[in-house]
């Protein structure tokens, strides 16, 4: 069976649902608050100290996009478009999540990644409101509806998931991004949302 | 026929890479260093304002990750591995590069995107040679030879070329990491490196 470290609120909110989608798999929490991540035991699965890590046959696995991916090749393929191009447009999302909008609102918290003086913290967490707003607007335009690429999610969707439950925290004001609001409405609606909503993976 | 909106020193180079490998394509260069990809020309393609865009007959395509996904899976398919879990250790590289590697480097220059003030800038650009050096460190036991994931390249190998370079900038010493230095030689043995460096795309 398929194990996932995976901590509540944390971008692996997003193997969650994916994996509560139709995937027989047990979670093993890590608590972030007490640095679980960093312990010497997490270390030895993942020296990145970072969740989500999938406990596969052939091993652990990391980074998001990267468990997102083998989870849909292996296990659930209805969150693939078949067409290259539209395959190419899961993909775009994916990286731009990866590259820049969960970069953008992890300088609130985790600046010390980056930076050391508590100034240069207190200026990048200032900074997160205006950089996660950028993000949703980027995003806003592209939602066709009701999920990001059209009528059936995909990748992308389970993981923006994660992502628009920080939003309100960040600073951002979400009455400007409708569709974006009807899109996370339309995900909390799926099974595989509600499950990890009442398993306390988000709040 | 393809069309790649590019910049020397940029990730955009690792585009140029895998195009270099086998695929009727021409550079539409911009000037970073004169904003060009900020100007309104280049915002109309590509509205972050960064590089590589790719020109696909069915409309620009961002991303770096993406765009190397879409030419393997369209024209170069020996640099997606066929097995499952090879392929999602790729990923798991290229999704590291993005995540991780790429944004450590990005705050030597770029970093205005997550903060204002000149101090938390310097700080952020000192903590550079760290991080960086840090990636290094995860990356060199990984490297089984003479590409990132054994014999022959992958995705991930074009993914991690441009970074390379940066190296020495960033102030890695390089000489603790003799598997990535044996590596970067190597892809600078093939053609499409080679036609990259004497087409002026790195220095």
């Amino acid at each position: 069976m398929l194990k996932l470290y995976c901590a509540p609120n944390s971008i692996a909110v997003g193997a969650v649902a994916l994996l509560n989608e139709g995937v027989h798999w047990e979670p093993i929490r890590l608590n972030l608050k007490e640095g679980e991540q960093t312990g010497a035991a997490y270390l030895a699965v993942n020296e990145k100290g970072r969740v989500p890590t999938l406990i596969t046959p052939e091993g652990p696995l990391t980074e998001i996009g990267a468990i997102l991916e083998y989870l849909g090749e292996t296990a659930l393929p209805q969150f693939v478009p078949a067409d290259p191009l539209h395959r190419a447009r899961m993909r775009e999302l994916m990286y731009y999540l990866a590259s820049t909008m969960h970069v953008n609102h992890a300088h609130r918290f985790r600046g010390r990644r980056w930076a050391s003086a508590q100034a240069a913290l207190d200026d990048m967490a200032a900074t997160v409101p205006e950089t996660m707003t950028a993000s949703c607007a980027y995003l806003e335009p592209r939602i066709t509806g009701p999920y990001l690429l059209g009528p059936e999610p995909t990748l992308a969707d389970f993981y923006l998931y994660p992502i628009s439950t920080w939003l309100e925290g960040d600073g951002v004001d979400l009455a400007a991004f409708p569709n974006l609001v009807a899109w996370k409405a339309g995900m909390e609606a799926r099974a595989s949302v509600q499950k990890l909503l009442a398993d306390g993976f988000v709040g």
